[in-house]
């Protein structure tokens, strides 16, 4: 079974590129930062914007394994690592369509919290059991 | 007739929405920069890491007409205003899909130079002739 | 007298440079958004977070006369071209210390709006005060 | 003995806070990749743009103990895990002006490659030097 259950697309801006002609570290975390949002607001139903809890980045981690360059398409593979009370860790893996070795593989530990108090705050009903649902399989 | 030709996918990312909630104003640059030069490599042949002429921003522009807010997918709608000897000012729109109506309209001067010298230099025949044959029609 | 009565620092990123090796265009934008809403906020009391009216950007443009690069130092020189009852239009230049030309010449478009309506209200008092005390002299 | 003993300034930017108001996990990697190569092409002679040896990021993390907010001033603190032949390991730290304690802690793996042909090569002695001199003291 693949480690990615799920895949996102991500696609490449001029922008991304740096001077040495390849997408820029930092375009992995934007990568990875969008897909596991995006996954949890299409799947589980998170609202950033509004009342309810919020998952904020505690720690994340990249390796870079061979480099892309816009104009590529690429795609984001989603797995999990712990599904815990308060806090998701997500494995994840930056990949070229159609190839399962990951160009890059990183990790992100998402705490949900409070939206008003930035309190520690149970990771949402939805969203648990969209990664258990779609992820943990 | 559409005064957009071509229209160029745009998928936005998390970290494009501000603390006010919405899609930066320097997002749609992004994008329409992207959709811009996405079109000169695919369709015009253009090599922005080669020897050949490269196409530098000279001025641009924008109105932002309603918002937009990940995890929406856009559009960049492509014509043209002007097509001279050494430069292309591109007529750009931002829009939703499915939609003829932009949230934001551009504009991009963009103008030919030579990747050494970066002094002004004809757009290259394959740029030109994928604008006059996709856009200018 | 200087067009830009004030100047806003601005420090250049290795990911602002992009694969020609000086400044991508959309960093330029992110330049003036970031020298006029610190000047609006440290002279003005705008408050991004609150509840108090926010600027929105409505328009903006830049000319781009000369490039820079990481790591240079540059500033964002703040003008007014036209305080409105509910928009600001800045007159904005990109410039590198000492100088007294612009690399590039820019124009935001304000619009005051409410937070939560979205709808167009006056320019706040104190921005307005910060703007005829700072910038209209 | 400070574990950073050199501090590089890094001034946030509007755009740098998310739609939770404060900056974007990918803002503090931007950060230290920033202060890493401001570091080496100032005290260590390095030139992106020429035929020399390039640094690629082959690994990054960070872990994140409090969130900070444009238009807040930053610092990131610059220390060394570990000088290797090819490679360098940098331990590096987001903090704010007048303080030791990092509101994030980070680390890049910086693998030292010739330009053209991508394949390691020694850590030039000149950024071997600087570091030795200013970083491992």
């Amino acid at each position: 079974m693949s480690a990615f259950p799920v895949r996102e697309p991500f696609a490449t801006r001029w922008n991304d590129n740096d001077q040495y002609g390849h997408l820029n570290n930092t375009v992995y975390y934007a990568a990875m930062d969008t897909a596991v949002n995006a996954f949890m607001m299409r799947e589980g139903g998170l609202q950033p914007g509004g009342d309810g809890p919020i998952a904020l980045c505690a720690a994340s981690s990249c390796e870079f394994h061979a480099s892309a360059a816009f104009p590529e398409l690429l795609e984001v593979g989603i797995g999990i690592e712990r599904l815990g009370t308060t806090s998701v860790i997500w494995a994840l893996g930056i990949l070229r369509p159609g190839e399962d070795q990951p160009i890059a593989t990183g990790r992100f530990v998402h705490v949900f919290v409070d939206a008003a108090t930035r309190r520690p705050t149970p990771v949402t009903p939805s969203v648990r059991s969209a990664i258990e649902s779609r992820l943990l399989i």
